[in-house]
């Protein structure tokens, strides 16, 4: 395995853990028993991934040629389940929840959107820009809205502030970063604005306008 | 560009403006932030589409060789929200808002139920009418669907009269028009045949038996 | 047709029909008129199918090539829903209700189970164990998850004991018989093991644990 190979591996490992660590939360809050929880781990690790290479024409989609992404979804939501089995006042107060949440979340989206850009580079679309950002996007943000529109909760995408639009900023810099310096450039560079957009946002209380 | 295209392509611009306006409608009256209200929009106008692509093997789905129906239907999101936003009499009573929201679905409705019934043709699949039919409906019905999900209402399909009935109707009546007339008389025959069955629906409050 | 394409079909039709009354007794429960009733109906009976088929390359998917099963899924719609309609007292009890629904839902879930785990084989995925599973328990829980997810009832596959899991095992029970004694033993034992694991879990009450 390359340079730029290990690193994409390595991100794409952390962002598995978030991703599958904020279903499994989800499914812990919604009072689902252990199969439910990793069950929405896994889709909430795997599913934006798999709407991005259908749309991109690989199939099998990428998951199934490397279980070890499943593998470490199911692992990892396991153990959320039972981390807060035994100790389930970790989680108690609204407040640590929503922090856990927002940081893992926000990991995964910054991660999960450089990676999807990076997937359609490779298959060949590295001149359609529109395409590259959708598919940035839909990694970014197609995991959490299954995982919101399974569990019945308000999608995070259209509640929380700074969400979609986080990722759009995110895969545009990381287009244009992968045009300048290259892939692993692309990757550190367009991940840091989503997560840096995505804190600002919160710590700052950012608002977009809304209707009264 | 030549008759038969400019023709598609003016209907698929009305059909877009008017999904796009129908999602931008419900994700503000959903009290979402203008990005979510974008959001909702696209997915309402572009949805539909890359669900009928992805089942006839178009890939990329058509959405991302012409970015231009994507575009249009972020303006008309913004737009409307913005005139929501300064004017928000204008949708104070629910009448306005639900004989708006009837317009506009139906209109998106009857244009992408054809569009969809002649991409399938376009495809090569002339003689499977079954199939025909399917992508028609799923490209009338898949946006708004998809929308009502994700905004968690109650989905058009399933609550207001003569859906995806009218769409399934117009999708016959456009495969059998075209079989006759051509591409124009499909295209113009089965969107009314769609949009005229949801007014007199919606008129003389035509109900399908249901459980009590 | 072969022995083996006998046995396959005559499952898939008991699949579809079980699936189907599955889908109408949901909407049905919801209120929904007769159209929505079959849509549903024919959603639940079709729709892990159609996601399966995406996922592993077969355009368009096979309810295309064979009509008969939607229109097997719709016949069986329309007798559910008229069923109910004039004689409504028969799903009075919530008791019944939830007895058929678990039959059905079960009958289902067993035979679209090793029906798509069969699929994948055929498409010549016999040595991607983890493949085959998932494709296995994504026809099975794929359509009542699209069905759940559109009547806007609680996900089955998150709160009815032992679900997605007895769709997991029951697919690797059918990798292994097929291996062992061919396509037959495999669609029988596989979707025995489904049923017997739910109807088990359903009597016993089996429970797996949940954060309270």
């Amino acid at each position: 395995m390359g340079y730029q190979e290990t690193i994409t591996f390595i991100l794409e490992m952390i962002g598995t853990v978030a991703f599958a660590a904020s279903g499994a939360l989800v499914g812990s809050e919604q009072k689902m028993d252990i199969f439910g929880v990793t069950v929405l781990g896994v889709i909430t690790a795997v599913g934006g991934g798999m709407i991005r290479d259908v749309t991109l024409g690989i199939i099998p989609p990428g998951v199934f040629q490397k279980p070890v992404y499943a593998a470490v979804a199911v692992l990892t939501s396991v153990l959320v389940f039972f981390l807060l089995y035994f100790k389930r006042e970790l989680l108690e107060g609204n407040v640590t929840y929503d922090k856990v949440m927002l940081v893992m979340d926000s990991v995964g989206l910054g991660i999960f959107t450089v990676v999807g850009v990076n997937t359609g580079i490779r298959q060949g679309f590295a001149d359609n820009i529109f395409l590259l950002v959708f598919v940035g996007t839909i990694t970014g943000v197609g995991g959490g809205l299954l995982r919101d529109m399974m569990a019945e909760v308000p999608p995070y995408i259209f509640v929380k502030h700074i969400y979609a639009c986080a990722s759009i900023v995110g895969a545009i810099v990381c287009v244009y970063t992968y045009r300048l310096f290259g892939v692993v450039a692309s990757l550190i560079f367009g991940s840091a604005a989503v997560i840096l957009m995505r804190y600002l946002a919160a710590h700052y209380r950012w608002n977009l306008p809304k209707l009264k």
